[in-house]
């Protein structure tokens, strides 16, 4: 069959509101989120339910014919945009977006790909529960694509990653079969754990077309502050207070360097800082469900014994609903604030959580002795362990001159990630953008288990190519 | 090679220490905790680190020798026993047994796979933290069998599962490669997250070698409560009050029915009831690092809410650590109090946590149909819809006849788990007693990837063979 019959197979069962073929209708997805690359569709298949997702895999399985799911589009390492020779199908999920239940009892939610992340929070509100993953894109972002890349955020300290709330999935693999486990259980010791293999798969090894999450009920009172901080090492020794005293309650813990905070002060209006300056800041949020108004109380405590052992300069707790989220837009805003700045060269990396401070240290001088002035802006999730190593343009340099030593500069920050046996790619994943460190970092016997398992579920190669490996499993088609 | 010399090599590889083959030596190695298999080990290999595993499999690899690993030997579903025919080596972990690393900023332990719970749990103590898991076998199950078999608990309501607690593991695979992955990091988006393939699998992708857990800081205050309920919807309506008001402290909700209370009143010593006999009773325990007393306040207004509602018929709080461990006592010796009053069948299932009200009168009038009557004495953890439907011998009937209508008993429960999407295997797993459901409930797709798994990690079928699957991986050995 050649590539114009398989298109007229793919219309007939996908139906005519289903295959987009017009190059101006199918242009858009084949451009990632940071327009990094720019890829060119076959074509863009909307399937209206799993039976027509199953159809169509089989199909292009049969033929060779490279798969590239897409959700909300995302991906900060394009990893949803197919390549450029125009011969891959943009499969989108978007049509498959119901919650088809949510059970306050069983504190799950059942919903289809689709769906985006603010869609699912929101119905999970609705039955008074909460669905505690938030990440900057979830008002576009879909579930099929949360899951796939095992999203993080800000929430993750408390809550863990997008995969630590799957319950159970429902998956249309390679060959066109379809793994129904949409099971609501707590346990289940029945086997491999094919969910946990498919989260983080980046739409290598099947496509996730359903969802079962965890929910945990609404809280019914939350606080948040701000701390000026002697150093790195005073945010950790606080972070230790504050889990030893109610992990719990604890939601969130940002760091913000002093370089970041003056970022935003001077580049985002209506910002001002309410704390006295200081070398380090960090952003505390607690919430729970208990009634009742423990947790001013508790927090109050930590941050008096925090102050009087000096590792506390200074703080101040949010009076307000619009005090909290003032005090947000200071983390917030960070992104906004860079790019304001000029050009910027971001990290997102992982360490143990008790290195951050010896990261900080050493990233910190290996970027100031390879470029004079550079603006050193680091900040994020120090709960996790997860920073975002941002440097700045310095004023002397044109944007292009700075963004020619990225590599350079990268490279230096990853060696000393490396040494902390860190992560090089925190929440964002792989995609097309980083399979080459892949198989620096996670060589041997780790990326030949991976290979393995790829050979294993997607034969032929049809599933997302180009993404995640370092060169593309053999196709025959 | 024939076998002599294999043996021989092997020898050298692990010293004189290191091979036991005399039979007196081994043969309790090939005999389940349960006595339900008597398998014969071709020899016990006891390993003194991870080299000599990895050569070890090498070399069965080469020449296609099944190996059994082993822990603690505590499988409920003879999971560590090898085959009768004597030509299976027994891979026992027990010298691999270091903790190595506790770290409480972190709230990390790494420590190898030969460790047991409770040296693991001690460890964790002695710096401040918890280690969050605990089962009934936690004296000699060993960390290694802990993973493989992805154990529950009564914790795991609050904490998850075996496997929520990974963060990295060190693995060698069937041909002796060796996955080092022992990170500490909260978020890593690099390729497969292979840890949660090798958690549950019961050690037929791999040997886990060393790992390293998530911990917690160590509670501050406790509380335990005993309530008398109308019926089990009733306790499923205490359980979302609790949830509702402070989940992060409920650590543990346990069902108790009536008739299996009455069991351990009656044939467990120095027991008595606290509370007004009921239908149903409910343990519940609270604990949290909070300071203070706010946890027992929170709780008296909880139950007096329940009893005003009318689920709760009445309630007892303990007053001391002595009093907890009595209303533990109610629920820990079910077992042995089960074992006293006669034969039992076990059924070890779990649905959807709303579902459990509903499975326990269909599951109850299932069996009441099958035998007049026999003694329906459930138990378990209800707030995870893992309930022990435990069927006991009525006076009139001799054991062997009761018995002999276990696996019609067992069909008849499992109807009910079925019709609700439920497991068959809540917490124990396959082993060699469960393959033919596994096919059965599993098949299709899923049964499918887990056999294509196997086959690229294991091609030769030598890890754990006649596990898990329902019939052998072919070897070439």
């Amino acid at each position: 069959m050649n590539r114009s019959n398989v298109m007229n197979e793919l219309g007939k069962i996908l139906g005519p509101q289903g295959l987009l073929t017009a190059p101006e209708d199918i242009a858009d997805f084949g451009i990632d989120w940071r327009r990094l690359q720019i890829g060119r569709p076959l074509a863009v298949a909307r399937p209206a339910n799993t039976a027509q997702v199953a159809e169509l895999l089989r199909l292009c399985n049969t033929h060779g014919i490279g798969v590239v799911p897409q959700g909300g589009n995302t991906s900060m390492v394009a990893g949803a945009t197919p390549s450029a020779a125009g011969d891959e199908l943009v499969l989108c999920l978007a049509r498959l977006n119901q919650v088809r239940q949510v059970d306050p009892r069983d504190l799950t939610i059942t919903l289809e790909a689709g769906t985006t992340l603010r869609a699912a929070q929101e119905a999970a509100s609705a039955a008074g529960c909460q669905l505690p993953l938030s990440i900057g894109s979830e008002g576009s972002a879909q579930i099929g694509g949360v899951l796939s890349t095992n999203a993080g955020g800000n929430n993750t300290l408390r809550y863990g990653n997008a995969r630590d709330l799957v319950l159970g999935l429902e998956v249309v693999l390679a060959d066109g079969s379809v793994i129904e486990a949409l099971r609501r259980l707590r346990k289940d010791n029945t086997g491999y754990a094919l969910r946990h293999l498919f989260v983080g798969a980046e739409g290598t090894l099947g496509v996730i077309t359903a969802a079962v999450l965890r929910l945990v009920p609404a809280p019914r009172q939350s606080e948040v502050a701000l701390c000026a901080l002697a150093s790195a090492g005073a945010a950790l020794a606080l972070l230790g207070r504050l889990q030893r005293h109610d992990p719990a309650a604890l939601v969130a813990f940002e760091y913000i360097s002093d370089a970041a905070m003056q970022l935003v002060l001077r580049h985002i209006p209506d910002t001002a800082l309410p704390v006295a300056a200081a070398p380090a800041y960090a952003l505390i949020h607690l919430a729970t469900p208990r009634p009742g108004s423990d947790l001013r109380a508790g927090l109050e405590q930590v941050l008096a014994e925090a102050i009087e052992a000096e590792d506390c300069i200074d703080a101040v707790m949010a009076e307000s609903l619009a005090q909290q989220a003032a005090l947000w837009r200071l983390r917030e805003e960070q992104s906004e604030a860079q790019k304001r700045a000029g050009a910027s060269v971001k990290n997102d990396i992982s360490v143990p959580v008790s290195s951050v401070p010896d990261f900080l240290a050493r990233a910190s001088a290996a970027c100031a002795a390879l470029i004079p002035n550079i603006v050193i802006a680091p900040f994020g999730h120090l709960g996790d362990g997860n920073i975002h190593f941002n440097l700045v343009q310095p004023p002397e340099l044109e944007a292009a001159q700075f963004l020619g030593a990225s590599e350079t500069i990268m490279a230096a920050v990853n060696d000393v990630v490396r040494q902390l046996d860190g992560s090089f790619s925190a929440e964002h994943g792989i995609g097309r953008l980083k399979p080459a460190m892949l198989a620096a970092w996670r060589g041997g016997a780790e990326l030949a288990t991976m290979r393995a398992i790829k050979q294993a579920l997607d034969p032929n190669g049809i599933l997302n190519p180009g993404k995640l490996f370092p060169d593309r499993v053999e196709r025959d088609g």
